[in-house]
């Protein structure tokens, strides 16, 4: 290894550990800090980040990459050297685009607006929240600014979570599956007597099913914690420190615990399974957020929806709730996977669910790009959520509120849940190839091979390539919506089959 | 305010920010983090305080502080920014003359000699521990060389704790102490059958009674956390965000987490009733390790272990635990505070307490520069426990083993307790001129006078003053053992009449 190749790996792993202090602050916010915190974390978070950011721009810090590029002699192009000195040298010019005070004001801006947020949804109050709104918008599109030469300004938005994506190719995609997820919702047959989904489902129950059932998937306790938050998330500080949260609804069972907590260790177990020499560095955690959102999807719902999964652990949970006393395993599967017109993203279906995610991604190009004003915004938000899903929100509650993504300024993150989704399919398909009992596993309740074949074809990589090298890797192929939209064909016709 | 000092303000906050940041990492490894994240913690934690470091002892700092302290004509000695100022100034010269590499090395042992010595202790195996012990001698001898030309060498790891504090100062009060605890000691009563001590107190119950207490104190939810550790802390992230732990033991009352919880919470309240102005600079936090102590004392033993506080809490607490059923309140009262001779510093009564930390101060200058070898420790632990307390240590666990302290570097701590106990008492004599009827507040179990009272003394001041000007302030005096010996006296022969 190279002088300049040792030390521009010295000086990353300084940079990393400032990051990942930065994650520790904020799952500390969301998950353990007195609200009374708020008043000085932004501006904690603020300074770990903005250092982080002001070693990386150096000056220094270009030339070392540029001189460890020209050392890498012996290495290939898949090695860790070769793939950190490339995301490296990506990932600098990228940040050199960005002003340190912009980069400090957004951070600030996120921390005190998601405060905010979190008020104005408990209290149905989207005024209360409109001007962090537009604070928020009005420094995304400075940021937007930074990134001349784009073929859509929204691609720089896209590119912070999916790494040379363009616009154009979600649009294409997501024009493909908006009139097939519709007719697909508007099939829907009328339900069946579902009472049992309003529980209850007492809450210590619950969780003690959902520790149950993501220890099973392979989230060891000696690397995992699992907490209660309103907005479930997973967030890792090393390969070994993974943090999820979920939350509980006791007279929901589709806004209980257990899908979210497999969603949230899907994205768990795609940190934990990196390689540990890359900690530290760069190239540690997912690739990207679409091929991590195929991972929480694959694992919540190709396997935490079917019905072999339910097989495996149906005489538990039904065991453990008494209200699904005299509900056959079958009526369960189908209640639990029915399309069902939703207000709220997080528990809709898997068919409704990308209905959610194409309307947020037109709304924030409007907003950003369209003029939409956000005085108009939750009437905008209602009128296209009638006509995508067909019913309107009675309150921004359920509507606009709902997400703490603008809050937190990620613009551009939406769309990645639903190439998710699409992708998860993709790859759930091709591990059906190497592993074509896996359904009889899920069955056994042994979830072992399945893991072990994610991480050795995706998670132990890291950021080492490319969204589109990686999802090539793991998927065979690029996006492709087909194999997405046979499996949600073929899933709802078993369901009005049974 | 001028330039200088606005831009002083903005360095002081950024580096107070990143020593934060270091203590959320602490915080967050001691109560929350699984095993796994050690791996990578320490990095984690080395690289923010690291940076905090080197970001203070710049040529810069000094230039800004000298360039702002003349620049201060208008502000009086007892302003903000005046104190800013001179606090500024000293920790500045102070970190200056210890090398970094000196810094690092110590920082690195602790952390390993801490792992050692928690092997040693769990195996009763000093000599394991010994390796450690002198390099850890070693290197401090090397820090006291750091700071040449004080009276004794001792004052140089004094100050670290107790800013000013002179090793002559605190001799003269401990050799007033050491004969006066003795006899106090050695006067004790033979004990009663106190069969209610080995509880059971369940741990539910032990926290609900807990939070209530300190809730009563005036720890209000929104600014406080209280968790459970094996040992117990208090830290904080602003004067809005203070973090306790405590320990539940269900077979021990004086191991249970009342005491422990307030003995925290008096931390903690101090570091709530700093000035909100003072947050993110290096006024913010206690003045210094006994006032802090004093505070926690205060409220666990002067408050917490009265008689007046148990007329106002004993129903409910007796209620709460069947096992006190039959137990007057008086025996009670008496149970948690009749001196008894122990072995264990953390458990040890009011009285004893103080003969604990005697010992200590006298073998940590014995041990730095009196020539003691670490092969004679263990024995003359015991010597002088014998002699001080009366009781030898059956094996070095309970001996020379039992505290953390040495192990983490930490030499000049200790007398620091024992000051906290004596100020503590003499602050509460000097709140008893103000407030006559603060006992008959306390078993109204209103507290709010009494906090504000030491609100607007001593904790709104933070660290601008040095700890002998606050203690000015708050005691009316300097530091005097005499009061102390009288509550201990007074006391006991309370107990002993009952």
């Amino acid at each position: 290894m190279s002088d300049a190749l040792t030390e521009l790996r010295r000086e990353l792993a300084q940079i990393t550990d400032l990051r990942t202090a930065g994650r520790v602050l904020e799952w500390d916010q969301l998950v353990m800090m007195p609200h009374g915190g708020a008043a000085t974390r932004g501006d904690h978070l603020a300074t770990v980040l903005r250092l982080a950011h002001e070693l990386f721009v150096r000056e220094e810090i270009g030339a070392l990459i540029e001189e460890a590029s020209s050392q890498l002699d012996g290495a290939g192009p898949e090695s860790d050297d070769a793939c950190l000195v490339a995301v490296a040298q990506r990932d600098w010019e990228k940040a050199r685009r960005v002003p340190a005070d912009l980069q400090a004001d957004m951070t600030k801006l996120a921390s005190e607006a998601v405060e905010a947020w979190t008020v104005a949804r408990a209290e149905n109050d989207y005024a209360s929240f409109r001007p962090w709104l537009d604070r928020t918008l009005e420094l995304k599109q400075q940021y937007v600014a930074c990134f001349p030469g784009t073929d859509d300004p929204y691609d720089a938005l896209l590119d912070d979570f999916e790494r040379g994506m363009r616009t154009d190719e979600v649009r294409r995609a997501f024009d493909r599956l908006e009139p097939a997820l519709r007719d697909l919702v508007a099939a829907t047959e009328p339900e069946e007597d579902e009472g049992f989904l309003t529980g209850p489902y007492p809450e210590s129950v619950q969780h003690e099913l959902s520790v149950a059932v993501v220890r099973a998937f392979g989230a060891e306790d000696r690397f995992f914690r699992l907490d209660s938050t309103v907005h479930p998330f997973c967030t890792s500080f090393s390969t070994q420190d993974v943090r999820l949260t979920t939350r509980y609804s006791e007279d929901d069972l589709h806004a209980s615990s257990i899908f979210s907590t497999m969603h949230e260790a899907g994205h768990g177990l795609y940190e934990r399974g990196g390689d540990a020499s890359l900690d530290r560095s760069p190239l540690a955690t997912g690739c990207s957020s679409a091929l991590h959102e195929s991972q929480s999807r694959l694992w919540e719902n190709v396997i935490g929806r079917s019905l072999p999964f339910w097989r495996w652990f149906y005489p538990r949970f039904q065991e453990a709730f008494g209200v699904l006393a005299d509900v056959p395993l079958e009526t369960f599967h189908r209640a639990i996977n029915r399309p069902r017109p939703s207000l709220i993203r997080v528990d809709a279906d898997e068919t409704t669910y990308g209905l959610h995610i194409i309307l947020r991604f037109g709304l924030e190009q409007e907003l950003l790009f369209g003029g939409l004003d956000t005085n108009d915004l939750p009437e905008r938000w209602d009128d296209r959520m009638e006509e995508l899903v067909g019913i309107r929100p009675p309150d921004d509650r359920r509507g606009v509120l709902q997400d703490v993504h603008w809050a937190g300024g990620l613009f551009g993150y939406f769309p990645t849940y639903q190439l998710g989704n699409v992708l998860s399919v993709q790859i759930w398909e091709r591990l059906l190839v190497d592993l074509p009992d896996a359904y009889e596993q899920i069955e056994r309740g042994s979830f072992g091979e399945i893991y072990e074949w994610l991480r050795e074809r995706l998670y132990r990589h890291g950021r080492k390539f490319t969204p589109s090298e990686t999802i090539l890797r793991v998927a065979g192929g690029p996006i492709d919506p087909e194999p997405y939209l046979r499996y949600l064909a073929d899933k709802n016709a078993s369901l009005a089959a049974a």
